[in-house]
């Protein structure tokens, strides 16, 4: 069985290009972020409501701990990409997901990010936490 | 006769956002581009093409030569907004476009950006040029 | 008797350059942005303190409510600059200044900030409140 | 004998921060590069002049083929940080540099930056190419 693999397609606009003519690499990493936003969305979990405490309990809030990413081939203005989300490994507080951007049949760029969960909120300081059971459950089908 | 209005919707993500809590202002430059881009993609014309010469002519770019922007209420992460693009004069090597950012009911952010159309090439310089007659023609209906 | 005048050197690197070559627009809002906060610095006032509460009292925090600009010559790669700013106006909540960017004897780019005061905090939702009493006094001068 | 260490010290601003009220994880990217490209102007280069043909030959612009950082703990408006490089290989078109970024005595994140050489110029389409001779001869004591 593979796992399941979401996708989320973006354009590249000016702010995204830099001098060389293409997109700066350091985009790919916001790239990956939205993907991985719509790919919580999708799942029904939005990160605003999550980062925001309730009345019964703290919020929690996803922190990037590691990226690796490696950049094959160059992006371009007006390029519209894919861009992929694949859990690899799903712990009680953290995750690792493996991304990747694509032009067409042309791989742009790929990498691994680690993701932990936290207490959100002013004083909670980036406290790990454990990944609400609700989204647990939506990510281990895949 | 009210000028025709285009519109285009984006999510606001952590890149946008600042340690305010919502979205850095500076970024409303950035969607209401990435919504001119997508008005000019609309009428035919992509800028990465525009851009690069072919035997025949030199390249265009188009290039922000003003911008007044006034900043209403905060958008926050995951909200999706509506960015739009009016124009309001269209000069032969200029124009001046209005634009606003909504939130539902609510207007977030609105400006005028003022556009000049320059000469494209390492060794042009952002010499002012007229803008491409054929895109004249396609925004002149609005 | 001219209004005094504070400055700031920074540097442009290639995260701040598009595929056009120069810097791009909408980094002269980051510009004049870290000109600010270096001015506000040297009055003897850090944001990250004002912003955060203490028991007596809520924290605030500046807020860009609008922003004028003119690009009136690229800057690029490498190149160094001076921001300058210039207060014009100062309310009891708000203030305007008047900002530049110089590349030697070259004015690159200029604009008006206007600045709101805001309470700060996670309830507050940025309700207009008076600048402190001990930056006004310290702007005064200007 | 352990390799020498260049430093390069900035301010962390609004524009770097995130609804998390930290510095947001790409950033770090950005000061890595700023980092490299003062370590770069320290040894006599400018990326500007490198990148712009001559006469004689073919300009070189330095691309980033991989990145692979680790953050370990936030940074917040206002913070001063310390960011070094230190080279770890050093290939005849590539190179392997650590970095670090520090806030006093504490270490905020770290990485390796693998940055190739490529011919620049719109037909070069990022050839690689050997780094310029009085380059290595200015890293090697490294």
């Amino acid at each position: 069985m593979t796992a399941a693999r979401f996708e989320h397609a973006l354009r590249v606009y000016w702010e995204d290009t830099d001098a060389g003519g293409v997109v700066f690499y350091a985009n790919y990493l916001k790239y990956f972020e939205r993907a991985r936003t719509e790919w919580l969305r999708g799942l029904g979990f939005s990160q605003e409501a999550m980062r925001l405490q309730d009345g019964l309990q703290d919020g929690v809030m996803f922190v990037v701990s590691s990226t690796s990413v490696r950049y094959l081939s160059p992006a371009r203005l007006d390029d519209l990409l894919q861009i992929s989300v694949e859990p690899r490994e799903l712990g009680r507080a953290s995750m690792l997901l493996f991304q990747q951007a694509w032009r067409g049949e042309r791989l742009l760029a790929e990498g691994e990010i680690r993701i932990g969960c936290v207490a959100s909120g002013a004083l909670a300081d980036f406290k790990p936490t454990r990944i609400p059971a609700a989204l647990i459950k939506a990510i281990k089908p895949f």
